[in-house]
């Protein structure tokens, strides 16, 4: 199919759906400018692509019947959870209607003996971790924004502790999802392990919303570990902090989280977040455990990172301390973007083999220095994972050609390293051509499970891959 | 479409393909009656169906070849690594062509500082580790038998270490196969995550030979821990072994492996594998870390086992005495048959929330007892995952409808307890029909996908679900 073809809006069909969803709805339809904006792509310099109407749903009856109605007209259907995801994947190219899934926000059971738990699509992580707190568990995933748990399933979303708990395909048990012609399936019962035929909760994570919406999600908890003890140690270059983790993960210390910040990053790091660390690169890295083990792992880190010239560091296992720490980690992005005022962040998100991160780290801070961009570098370097954000005036179109430039770059670099372009945020509409690139025929039998499950095309059109 | 039409052979197809193939593979291609035999299911009650013919494939081009003669015939292909599956997944109800992978068996790359490698699909487990002796790493799924690789992929297999390794489906970072039309896919890069697309490494892996045939994987590997401990403690009865393994898990002690063996088991494993252990329920643990954290874990574990009437037991790290021990426990399988000399073990294999375990090991008890088998249990309880093997006279049909009756209940309960049918061995064409009854409506989605990919049903037809 053609991009054209695929992208033709449907106006007589999207007409007809509003009418009908605003007689269902009522108010809880709107169609006002405002919202519709709100629904599109907000987060980087992908342009804001509304959709036609937003439906506040409340329950998986609702988003069948808002999927079948659009479905009779082949109207588009566009999960919204939190609005954090950063490939466009909100945008409404072809209109249709936004399915704003925040109100389905019920955490339905806590399983604690079997150390998983049931919850709504429109949940929150902060909000289940809030919820989880006098159970002794946690979810681990922490993608930095306080996402929707739908939302991470559906971008495979990972973060800093995916090292050590890995990313929302290991974390999701099982799912509850409305297909395109409206039908409920669940993929999954709640056993920890399954050979029971194709693994759908796989193919449901990660699908961006185009192969059906997820109403409800059974994931896996974690016991909150007797022992976390957390630091934080400065380099004298990139490669010295970078090769640091190589050999931490060499060596199977079982770090929870170890994440690289470049010294611009630091810089406005401290200066966001009010810290006074060595404008360097620096490594924040936590350990979980008992007592005792998290003591081991601790020492035998500051025997690998002195070895590489980190600098002495300060443990702390006080949670205030690490709580402090670890904000201004998450604060990464807003600090980020106030190195430039009114600039907006371009974020890249390359992932390769632990043993390549060195050598893409130091040639993509070349290509930086050579393209004249500001783009300061995090990472969830445990995974091999980096972000360069490079700060631009997207109204500029020679910094948005720069900035475009230099990401493709990363994922090219990435790609020929046996690596990824996207480790955790998506295709969606800003990485198509490199997912090509990367996946090649694969990406045909994507096309053919697409067209199968979604003959219309009428779930998330536009994203992912052209059909 | 009905099975009658599912199962139709293709009889002009076969003869031309089978001259087709005699012509391109010379005596690489048998129709021995033997051989054939072999290539059909040989390890359980379910009837042998051979194909009707075996290539010995050497290279993805040769499978690629094979897979496109039968493509342009209609003639179904089933790939055979080791012929260890317990549900007739290698079995030609329509005949076609077995292609045999296991002279595919190199290594092709190990990334010792990336922990991965890169494997042909016949490589088994046992060759794989061998190989890495040297490397300080390891490949840690363990499902007993001596698979291969791309077999074990095939079936999501796990096993003992799957409490603390996952199963394949976390152990396989990408996979190279040839799709249904002879086309050569590769489904992700080396990276350790990606967001790139769907994923088609989950889909494959579990799907059992129906939407490709695996010719490439590359395996995350695991450090060998510096200290591994293993012990053997017996119980009262076998609530009191479940309910010991249900607190371990839940006081999140990282035990890598913890199977429980029943009275009649142990009385088989002593037996056969000449040891002298109490014939009671008994539990056989092993724990891997740093020396001090084995320790911790050891004596933590020991706490738990005696608070629910755990006899004394003796740790262990001397690796004789731990290889020993594993083998009787993987010997259970034969230790198990030679209790009844002549009959054949009728396995299944539930797999249920662990807090459910108990319960559902107490009722299959129950129904044992009721309906006179002879059947003793065996599981990777530290999952909710055991299986009971029904020793029966295949050729009588009134014990052959016993253990059916035996593992329509089980799986009925392990359904009704949120669990599944199976855990680890699949579906393949004994528990189709539960299949249905665990997934509703999500047998349809995989139906879906099961035409998209393969519309001419010759990729291991018959097998998970009728079309």
């Amino acid at each position: 199919m053609a991009l054209a073809e695929q992208l033709a809006r449907n106006e007589g069909g999207i007409a007809s759906v509003v009418a009908i969803l605003g007689e269902r709805f009522g108010a809880r339809l709107s169609v006002s400018g405002a919202v519709r904006e709100q629904h599109g792509h907000t987060t980087t310099w992908i342009e804001n692509q509304p959709p036609d109407a937003v439906v506040f749903a409340e329950s998986t009856e609702e988003v069948a019947d808002v999927v079948k109605i659009c479905a009779e007209h082949g109207v588009p259907v566009i999960a919204f959870g939190a609005g954090s995801s950063l490939e466009g994947h909100l945008n409404a190219p072809c209109g249709g209607i936004s399915i704003d899934l925040s109100g389905m926000n019920k955490i339905l059971a806590v399983h604690a003996e079997d150390l998983d738990c049931v919850v709504q699509p429109g949940v929150t992580r902060k909000q289940l971790n809030e919820h989880l707190r006098d159970t002794g568990l946690f979810f681990p995933i922490d993608p930095g924004a306080d996402a929707s748990l739908g939302g991470m399933a559906s971008t495979r979303a990972s973060g800093t502790n995916a090292v050590r708990y890995g990313t929302m395909k290991d974390n999701v048990l099982s799912l509850e999802a409305v297909m395109p012609d409206g039908s409920v399936i669940r993929t999954a019962q709640r056993a920890k392990k399954s050979s029971a035929g194709y693994d759908l909760t796989r193919l449901l994570v990660g699908a961006e919303g185009t192969l059906g919406v997820i109403t409800e999600l059974t994931l896996r908890l974690q016991g909150i570990p007797e022992g976390i003890s957390a630091a934080v140690c400065s380099f004298p270059d990139v490669e010295a902090a970078c090769n640091t983790v190589i050999a931490t993960i060499q060596h199977g210390i079982p770090v929870a989280r170890i994440e690289l910040l470049d010294t611009l990053q630091m810089r406005a790091s401290n200066a966001y977040s009010k810290l006074d660390y060595p404008e360097a690169p620096t490594l924040f890295v936590e350990f979980h455990g008992t007592q005792a083990g998290v003591a081991e792992q601790a020492e035998l880190f500051g025997e690998i990172a002195a070895e590489f010239g980190g600098g002495s560091f300060a443990w702390t296992s006080r949670e205030e301390e690490r709580a402090r720490l670890w904000q201004a980690r998450h604060d990464a992005y807003w600090a980020a973007t106030a190195l430039r005022p009114g600039a907006r962040a371009f974020a890249t998100d390359a992932c390769v083999p632990i043993s390549r991160l060195a050598d893409c780290v130091r040639e993509t801070m070349e290509d930086i220095a050579e393209l004249g961009l500001i783009a300061p570098i995090v990472g969830h370097v445990g995974d091999g994972n980096f972000h360069v954000s490079a700060l631009i005036d997207i109204d500029d179109p020679a910094e948005l050609a720069k900035a475009r430039e230099l990401a493709g770059r990363i994922s090219a670099r990435a790609i020929a390293m046996d690596g990824t372009c996207t480790g955790e945020h998506g295709i969606g509409q800003g990485k198509q051509a490199y997912l090509e690139r990367e996946l090649g025929g694969a990406v045909e039998v994507m096309r053919a499970v697409k067209r199968a499950i979604d003959p219309q095309n009428i779930m998330n059109p536009g994203k992912i891959m052209r059909l």
